[in-house]
């Protein structure tokens, strides 16, 4: 069936679809928007801030009583609050959610690029190495819980190859991505440092010649398999005490295969 | 310092360095391969057979004491597996990781391309409709665990646009992903049905006009928001009682915005 | 064979293996890095800065008689460019690289996200929309060539859906994306306006209740298959005489089907 | 204004909007479909047949004159093709796309994943071992062109890095993509062979122990920079003289930096 002239009348109210009745009985337990980029300004400890891009992805629950929530607050939220993001920028988002869309829990994911200035360890010449740093974050009621997760590119190089072959050993790219979640501050370079210290060798992006020497060389007096990656990265985490729990993870892009080497090591 | 002739004899006898003493003390949850590509066979209701290549990844867990796991192994059980992959076989799988890695517990997750033909709802054409399916499965000693899940492309049309507008209503392509963990056997095909049944209209991979036009009438006469189309699933999954665990999700690439509306329900 | 204590003090004075002279006469087209991340400083159309992310591939050619580049000038040059990064401060990375690697030619590859604050049709609320912005560029000897790509996601309704249907036309998001050269300066926010008016309606990251009756009744009222869309391009560019070549693409990201419509116009 | 019912009663009619007259004077180079899903036959060539999974873009011209083409003949042509695709079934597919589209030119592009059982250097364990193949083709009038093209993980060890170090090398994962014209048949296997044979290793799906010291102690053994690599693949391909045109590209993963280096080489 057609619409009629009185469907058009009504739709000039413009009403709220979404504030309808549900009887379907069933609760959601997230609700929101996903892959929103947002320009943002991140804080650095060295005390700059740095311009990135964020993709974002906020959600709160909705009661079963309720059809719809009201998504264009999601992004109204959202686009005062991009700059100075840090963890506590990200509580204020949070609470904002649970007020603006009158929901007992809000939840939020923010995933982008970072950058720290290295020197290489030769030469000193100063080049950007990239991270990626996500926040997975959610409020119940007045309840915060923020994981904090950076990703690092490290070199491994592998023992058993080292050991077993005459000369040489297969090394590769691997990633690394600690999760956490912490009783008081912990910065983004610590949380890096940790990582890079545990792998056979940390990445810069510029090495002048004597620089790929020492980096090669201390790949090679220093073999970790991935699970020699996660565990140096538990040891070193028990310095840290103000981190409540983590969870590591690596995944060496294997030279000798087409597929990964992976391990995971969760606190607790 | 250089190696020596005397380790190059020592290296002849090819060492078992994952074979070593651990010290410290960092029980591995998950060590594994990741991102290995197979070509499987996968039965279908109809008692065809589907060939589509798998992603697949295998971990175990590795005791505190001992260095590293045997990688070789896991790509030599799940090569003699590819044949009639459902989860029986995936419970063989499990279980052969245990045994010959020596392990308390084994995971595994493998994702494919899965397809049904379906005929054109007025023309009755047929063609292939294309799924993503992926198991995730555990073994913790002798219990099993294993989640089905798959993932649909549906139609949905927003209910609060057609409600204010006086024509049309925006609609787009969304993502309905469906895990569920059950006591007795349900097929990928039941699950699809659920999915595609909850939409605003299911899609096909091939329409003529009459069959478009019965497509876009269907839509625009069953509008789902996000919200609607994680609860239609939730409320048809009553009638599986084989089901005793799932988790739906639905995210809309929506037609007025480039970011996507995410909705996600969990029983119980 | 191993190495021996010779090879070890051989070593020590870092030979140059790139200038090594190659007999096997294959002249190398691009050779160089790919993948580099950089935070980078945008200028935008009312005179602002934008902080964004650039993915940054720069390359030259390799004559036959030499062994390799030397890697790590490219970055080197790179990193001293990432403020104001516009056409001027490209033709001045290809510049820099023909010279420092002593190159005939220079290629140049950089693709970040780049935003525009937009008022919502309706209600006036502004938000940050977010496109892809892409050079593609190239010296050889003293001519510079300079690709700019803008891709941006879109609105399109379909007309044959309209025409057969009683009620409703399937539509979906689509990306459009326009490469060009120009003699002169043409604004990205240029480029963007030309893609956005030839679509059924443009996409705001923000819309309310007003602004999304707005939207849906404008797609509704401006149907386009994806040969329109590009063809609306083509025909707009005949007014911006400055272009001298575009390639116009477009991809309807299909509501009824889980596959894509796709069109593209190459100028002249 | 809202649609009357005169509007409805045209509608049942199906109206063909694309056979409609366009005005705007654009000749459309390419418009089809992109990003089709097909489960395919893939013959190999120790005579086996493998079931793989295709993602498809199949395309026609338009001249200026017609609106729009006819999107679902393009599903039609394939699915009936899925069997035993070769380079004799994608110019038959070309050659319906002309005539089913009426078009003067039809274009191809057809990508899947394709395995080759490999034996282990020394144990000679079997594995399969994945490489991705892409057809690109197309008819202009009754002139057909096919661009066979397949990717390869490889092993490359870095030459300078050898050289200037103690002891190690990085080494990394890369990729190779070979893209041929051919005036006589050439097998997948046969580009394969080419492009393993000219990095520092071919890569396996499964090494036992004394299978991983043969491929790191013959990585070391024979290091190759980018560079070296796409020079080595094009010197082997002087010998397969049915080799009318190619491009052959490397891209390393290097374990040293997170970016990568890339070499390109166009014959002629």
């Amino acid at each position: 069936m057609r619409k009629t002239a009185t469907d058009s009348s009504d739709k000039s109210q413009l009403q709220d679809t979404q504030a309808q009745q549900d009887e379907r009985g069933v609760h959601i337990d997230k609700v929101g928007v996903r892959g929103m980029q947002f320009p943002i300004q991140v804080p650095q400890s060295d005390g700059n801030t740095l311009g990135t891009v964020a993709n974002v992805g906020l959600f709160v629950d909705l009661p079963k009583e309720v059809r719809g929530t009201h998504m264009s607050r999601f992004v109204e939220i959202m686009k005062d609050q991009t700059d100075g993001l840090d963890t506590t920028k990200i509580t204020e988002i949070l609470k904002q959610l649970q007020q603006k869309l009158h929901a007992r829990t809000a939840h939020l994911e923010i995933e982008f690029p970072f950058f720290i200035t290295k020197k290489a360890p030769v030469s000193g010449i100063e080049s950007p190495m990239d991270y990626k740093v996500r926040y997975v974050a959610s409020a119940i009621d007045d309840e915060i819980d923020i994981i904090t997760s950076v990703a690092a590119h490290v070199t491994t190089l592998c023992p058993c190859s080292k050991a077993i072959s005459q000369y040489g050993a297969h090394n590769q790219r691997g990633e690394v991505t600690l999760q956490v979640r912490s009783r008081s501050a912990v910065t983004l370079e610590e949380l890096i440092s940790v990582m890079e210290k545990s792998a056979s060798s940390e990445l810069y992006a510029l090495l002048k010649r004597p620089d790929e020497k020492a980096v090669t060389e201390r790949a090679y007096e220093n073999p970790v398999f991935v699970e020699d990656l996660v565990r140096n990265v538990a040891v070193r985490l028990r310095d840290l005490t103000q981190i409540t729990w983590y969870q590591v993870e690596a995944e060496n892009f294997e030279s000798i295969h087409s597929h990964n080497a992976y391990a995971c090591v969760q606190s607790g």
